[in-house]
């Protein structure tokens, strides 16, 4: 890992402090948090540098000059509130939040591990006003928060960035017209208008069109401006304070993804990328670190020399342990620090890869094979499919209810639709469009990608623990996790060729810890497989992570004279074959569900159901998903191997002990 | 019930095929399914008669005239395909299909009734296309068909019946931009513009503002006419044909909420309502029949006079037998099938009422207590709280998603937001909302109203047995469902001065069956009633509606000599007294759980986890709930006091069973 240098809280209060031309040292503070934000992303392993780069100068702008939290600080009722609704630019938030002394040097270099700073903005971050990260809520928390300060006498002013490709998302057409209503002038929006979403163009995917029209007609009062020119932003944020008292305000700020290094910055890197942009997500690799941060440092001490201040005297920060396992992930921010526990055999090995590759192979057995997606093809590992099959694909862009409806009506109307998003969106945004697609009858495959607590490093917005819950009490669900790539094959498969009713695939995103020997076959529904064999209890698992962790704990036991466990992978979530079942619990006293999902609504609630009057003892994730490291967040959920051969232990020892105090004397 | 007279399937032929100028054609059938929906209505006991008659010219003219389904039928996969997303007008969508003979008149009487017509349009009726009465996703529906008819390659174009207060929803303009991108020409949307929303004009509720301007800045074609104009309507669908090829059209068609019969008609209705509208849901009652089926009858006259025609015999149909306990009923659709099916001693109950009335004391007493609602105010009786503190009130329309995340951006900057509307709609359309603002750690109440499976009148699309399980795996949400008044008084004080968290309320909306004798006072967290002693079995149960129902088994296990059943009234649906709930099941062989709910992830899940290893039948709504008048339904789901007696006896004659075969022999 190449040296990391930081600009420090000193030299940030140097700048920022100086007497020179207001605009010039905002885009001087700018490309300061541009240099800190990619340090703190590169010791992560992830983030989302596109946006935040394009999004920096107005958010410097805004908190540096424009707003008065750094007068008035984070907790009086009366400030200026600034959040943002796409979250994935939050990397620069931290920064700047860093320059203002606000969140502290250890947090900002624990971006994405356990107790630093969320992938995606979390108000347990001092500085942070809203949890986000999943798309589109923003405004409408704006608008509560403005109301709020209507009702209540209070001064401030509500500030709220967004995507412009965000915009898809319906909620933000629900807010717009109810801020509108109420005539919320002191609701601001700032829309960071870089054109690109993910990896493609906005026009590509779902165009927005004349979005100043649509903004106007919506009953906002709509600017546009150059979102890299602070001397623009100056003019129209003073307009918006003058004008228009009881019209709510939206910029549109034309910025540039990528912004302030160069072979990131949007039209150049889209067409390096043949038609994909690279920096959307995740981390610069050693060499293209070095390229950014030498532009970066170049352009920070040029812009000092021409403000007659000194260049910034750079720190060094300590390296951190170098994560395994971070070649061949993908390219996405959601599965980039996804971390292999035990080496591989081989290659890695991803589910999702092997669910992309046969639905690409069932494509070519029956055209009537459809795939949906959200603007996560890549993530979903369904971008082959669309280039094999561009007139199969359906782009939907970031409108999870759209989708789903769409492909019911599709499913109605002699296509079989396959639904793409991650499961923490596509389980709950979408829940009411599934339910109502479920209930006409029509099949539809719903995969819900990067299911369960890993990757930690996104944070609680899209770690999925509980998208088993939301579908669990629809009529004519199958819910299924693949443990192995054969396994996603043979079941993908099955609920393409075999299912009869609609089916949801648990799919994780990140490569799996461990290969498994799983049946690769037409899968035999409501059976599981015995991984390992064991005598005084057993563990059921699902998914390729929790059955890794399983398999440790079973190890552990076993080397430490403890409970012979013997571990189960059960792919079926919600069906089960009972002779299989009865058969397979009956040898033990002590029956374990571990679950790659909360302890609600899981598969533990359906084997005590199906087992009814059997104890059946469940480890989930408690409370709310941790971010932070896989081995970290395992550790903390007291889910990883080692901590569950713990709990195993206890608990068959407190049995044993009960059996002896009851036993007679 | 007075004289009820239908215009049959022969008249109707005869005016359909008369020789004479079509337009007045189509204004005269109109009138006669106007006429038909009012008798279904009548008999049903409910249906939302404002939306079906604005809408029935566009019906009338789509499906006589415009479309070819008539000539194809409805199993063409090259058939024009027609639906209503709205689905409040589908009473006169079913007197269409009546005159096309695609419904029978034994379906068509049997409207809101077991076998009969779902009171939301539902696919398992011949001739409906799509389900829908949960509003905002026709037109995303819409865009798969037309998708699948052009990757197909099928003739037919796609027409949408939307609402205009429905517009509000965000899904509509996610729809609305993607089939512009897609440029899905055949796709047209016609929305019935009348004005007013549940009970209120749409520009009081969320104002539409310049809605063509809106479409247009969407990217489509869009046109406006007066929607009770047959020839205005047959030049524009003309004009639709022929031009813009690949760009989707919307119709905003100017109609009159009420229109065919004089004082349900908008600007008049509304005035006599004192700014309310009275006709949106509900039937008439016997005066207002009679008046309005007058004014219908006379017109058909004299339209036919005019034509030539001899005016159609209409044919008496058989009166069903009253449904009692009809008067004090909500105004609207929703709880107007309710039925008590216990006489009541004194006046009729509502819990929802107490809540309302508790909701108000509370305010008086807290400043920082407002109330969120979603267009349902009257439902949810917070209409009075909304009169007495109208700067305390905040209508967010049809828009679940918005009004959550402005509740969270509210209780995060100093107000206790108290969320209204139907379960169904809240739990799950907004459910990612609610799991982010659960996440910031701020409090919320959320009142999930019209819990569970009665009435059972509006069908699948309101109905709600999945709430439970949808907020259940959240770490920070207390569910609970009162089943007396006092009981729900006591609740809703406790969820806003005591709770420490986020809180659920489930509220049955219909009458209570029966009075149940619930503490009133300061409720014990995680603590249930005995209702009614026993000495065999324990039955625990929730709410008005099925602790009568578990109180009835009681009786009849009583009368016939059965086991005796201890009933429990269990109002903390997630969070259990350990000692209470220990000591409670102690002393009983067989424990069963009767829910409100899908087997799935209720109370029955969670006693089960809390009661590791002891077995609990759940009797609960399995498979879709049911459309049909309250005894029917409960009966056909095994959940009526007569069913429920003969399961808890057979499970407890099955249980000695068992012991008497394993006994030594």
């Amino acid at each position: 890992m190449p040296t990391l240098r930081l600009v420090p809280e000193t030299e940030l209060d140097r700048l920022r402090t100086a007497a020179v031309d207001r605009d010039a040292r905002l885009a001087l503070l700018a490309d300061a948090c541009r240099l800190n934000a990619l340090v703190a992303v590169k010791r992560a392993g992830s983030g989302h540098l596109g946006s935040t780069f394009s999004a920096l100068d107005l958010v410097a702008h805004l908190l540096f000059e424009e707003l008065d939290v750094a007068e008035r600080g984070f907790r009086d009722p009366e400030r200026d509130v600034f959040f943002s609704s796409k979250g994935h630019d939050v990397p620069g938030l931290y920064a700047a939040l860093f320059a203002l002394g606000v969140v502290p040097r250890e947090r900002l270099l624990r971006l994405r591990r356990l107790g630093g700073l969320d992938g995606h903005p979390d108000v347990g971050v001092p500085g942070i006003e809203a949890s986000s990260g999943s798309l589109g809520m923003g405004i409408s928390k704006g608008r509560g928060i403005a109301l709020a300060k209507r009702r209540l006498g209070r001064d401030g002013r509500v500030v709220v960035m967004t995507g412009d490709g965000e915009l898809q998302e319906g909620q933000n057409w629900e807010a717009l017209q109810a801020a509108a209503h109420e005539r919320l002038g002191r609701l601001w929006v700032v829309v960071d208008r870089n054109e690109v979403q993910s990896d493609k163009p906005t026009e590509e995917i779902v165009a927005l069109g004349d979005l100043e029209a649509k903004l106007r007609a919506f009953g906002w009062h709509v600017a546009t401006v150059d979102g890299h020119d602070h001397a623009a932003l100056r003019t129209v944020f003073g307009r918006f304070r003058d004008e228009h008292d009881d019209v709510p305000k939206v910029l549109v700020a034309r910025t540039v993804k990528g912004r302030g290094v160069s072979f990131m910055e949007h039209p150049r890197a889209l067409a390096e990328g043949d038609g994909t942009y690279r920096w959307h997500a995740g981390a610069p690799d050693d060499d293209a670190f070095d390229l950014a941060v030498a532009e970066l440092e170049a352009r920070l001490a040029e812009r000092c020399a021409a403000l007659g201040l000194t260049a910034p005297a750079l720190v060094g920060v300590e390296r951190e342990t170098p994560v395994d396992g971070l070649e061949g992930e993908p390219r996405s921010g959601a599965g980039a620090t996804a971390r292999r526990r035990v080496p591989l055999r081989g290659e890695a090995e991803y589910v999702v890869e092997a669910y992309g590759a046969t639905l690409l192979e069932l494509a070519a057995l029956r055209d009537d094979l459809v795939v949906l997606d959200a603007d996560l093809a890549s993530d979903c590992r369904i971008r082959a499919f669309e280039l094999e099959y561009p007139d199969r694909f359906f782009q939907c862009g970031i409108a999870e209810q759209d989708m789903v409806s769409t492909a019911a009506g599709m499913a109605r109307h002699g296509l079989l639709p396959v639904v793409n998003s991650f499961a923490a969106f596509l389980g709950s945004r979408a829940n009411e469009q599934i339910y109502n697609q479920v209930s006409e009858g029509s099949r539809v495959i719903y995969a819900l990608h990067y299911a369960g607590l890993i990757p930690a490093g996104p944070g609680k917005s899209h770690q999925s623990v509980r998208d088993v819950s939301l579908l669990g009490a629809l009529p004519n669900l199958t819910i299924i996790q693949p443990g192995s790539s054969e396994e996603a094959s043979a079941l993908v498969r099955w609920a393409v060729e075999d299912a009869r009713e609609s089916v949801a695939v648990r799919l994780v995103i990140g490569p799996s810890p461990r290969p498994l020997d799983l049946p690769g076959g037409p899968p035999a529904v409501g059976r599981g497989t015995v991984l390992r064999g064991g005598t005084d209890a057993l563990l059921i698992a699902y998914g390729p992570v929790m059955l890794n962790e399983a398999i440790v704990a079973a190890e552990h036991l076993a080397e430490n004279g403890g409970p012979s466990l013997q571990v189960v992978s059960m792919p079926w979530l919600n069906r089960f074959a009972a002779d299989w079942l009865e058969a397979e619990v009956a040898p033990f006293e002590h029956l374990f569900v571990l679950e790659d999902h909360a302890p609600v609504g899981g598969l533990g609630d359906r084997l005590r159901a199906a087992l009814d009057g059997r104890p059946v003892e469940v480890f989930g994730v408690e409370g709310w998903p941790a971010c932070g490291r896989p081995d970290e967040v395992l550790h903390h959920h007291a889910l990883d191997g080692a901590s569950l051969a713990q709990r195993v232990a206890a608990h068959v020892g407190r049995a044993a002990e009960r059996v002896g105090s009851s036993s007679p004397r």
